[in-house]
């Protein structure tokens, strides 16, 4: 219990840059000790969807698959991403290994039931295989994951990559001191999203009640907080939220937004 | 090295077909003790490359890897047929994991050098991670690999199935008695390629010299037995050559070409 791991979610606008996501992949590849990576899809799908003439219905920003969208996402995130981002690792003396939740069960899900929306194959996060993922971290192996899941029946499912982040690092608290950070575009959670110098330096769930009720924050960070605290909640040491280009400052506590 | 290893190759126009694929599946998952599948391509990302008009070129029978066609057979390959195949490997109770060469550098190549022919994206095997896919047998989790390899810089590569299934046999009957099958649509190394009922039961080196001798061999048959020889003189217990969709009678040798 006394080792160290990393879990760090990286977001949809680092990976649609090759410039960007290259640079934070030389972060990553330097973080000492045990890391997991997991990714989101970035617009790639919507694009290959839109190419191949597959409508994209969208509620609430969450995606709805239908199997021709399926089929598009395990591509993608699944075939294209994951693996280019484990090559680069490799290349950058960050051995690596790619999965989604299908392999060795490493992530089951159910397919998601909703009063009113039917968001097709969704998946929401059952278990995790944390006793397999631990072999491989304890094997010297960054894992890379894939926001991809599976249900017991052999269904493969979309699945929110923060969402997966968090249920990661809430299994891997149970055999690791895990820090848990949200990186994407933005210096941390902001007060005036027009700027970037206004990140809220900690949140804890007092002051983040408090934000909500004074309508504070921008509604889309409001799930990636709930995340962060229900982290916190089960075990996990500490969540940071920040800019996927400033690694090392989000890990020494220069910048970012600290969720305790 | 008492204990047994099943390395099976399964061929394209088995995955094109949903309802062949699953009966293969069927019968992969229910053979007991550690085993490793190794899938090839099939039509899916011929069709991709055209549904998104990307112009494909063939010679003597291989793709032509240029970068938007690499990243086309790194989805179709690495991320749809394996994740599809982890996942219904997993719900007929054989618990897998899908990789690519990339991950934990399980296979490393080079870029394919040819004095006249520029393949692009291709890959010729150097060396396989034999420690780390035993890990994987070890804990019962069938390994199920994609024709996608890496080389030393990060380059993800196009190679071939049948060859990563040699290479892979090659190496693991290090540590295993290991039998190699290459299934596919035909009953096994055929007289006449028009029937079925022409199967040759064993071919040894010297008979397959004959055979090419006396062009008595189907010329797309040669380079599957070149691998398959190969692998018997580096020390693979048995390799068969037969129809995917007998497994069982691959295995118990009642069907298909034996080369020893």
């Amino acid at each position: 219990m006394n080792e160290t791991l990393h879990i760090i979610k990286v977001g949809g606008n680092i990976i649609d840059d090759a410039a960007r996501l290259d640079t934070f992949l030389s972060a990553f590849a330097s973080i000492k000790g045990r890391k997991l990576l997991v990714h989101g899809g970035g617009k790639l799908a919507t694009k290959l969807a839109s190419d191949l003439q597959i409508p994209q219905q969208m509620v609430e920003g969450r995606r709805i698959t239908d199997a021709a969208t399926l089929n598009i996402v395990t591509m993608v995130y699944g075939g294209l991403i994951n693996k280019q981002i484990v090559a680069s690792l490799n290349a950058k003396g960050s051995p690596a290994i790619g999965l989604t939740g299908a392999d060795a069960s490493s992530i089951v899900a159910h397919k998601r039931v909703h009063p009113t929306v039917d968001y097709g194959f969704v998946g929401d996060v059952d278990s995790i295989n944390h006793r397999f993922l631990s072999t491989l971290l304890e094997q010297g192996l960054t894992v890379v994951m894939a926001p991809i899941t599976q249900d017991a029946y052999g269904q493969l499912l979309n699945t929110n990559a923060d969402t997966i982040a968090q249920e990661l690092a809430k299994a891997l608290a149970t055999s690791y001191h895990t820090t848990l950070i949200y990186s994407f575009e933005k210096k941390g959670v902001l007060r005036d999203v027009n700027d970037e110098k206004s990140a809220i330096p900690v949140i804890t769930r007092e002051t983040f009640e408090q934000l909500k009720a004074e309508n504070a924050i921008f509604a889309g960070m409001i799930p990636k907080l709930e995340n962060a605290l229900t982290a916190i909640e089960a075990g996990v040491s500490k969540v940071i939220i920040g800019d996927a280009l400033e690694l090392q400052e989000l890990l020494n506590g220069k910048n970012g937004t600290a969720i305790c």
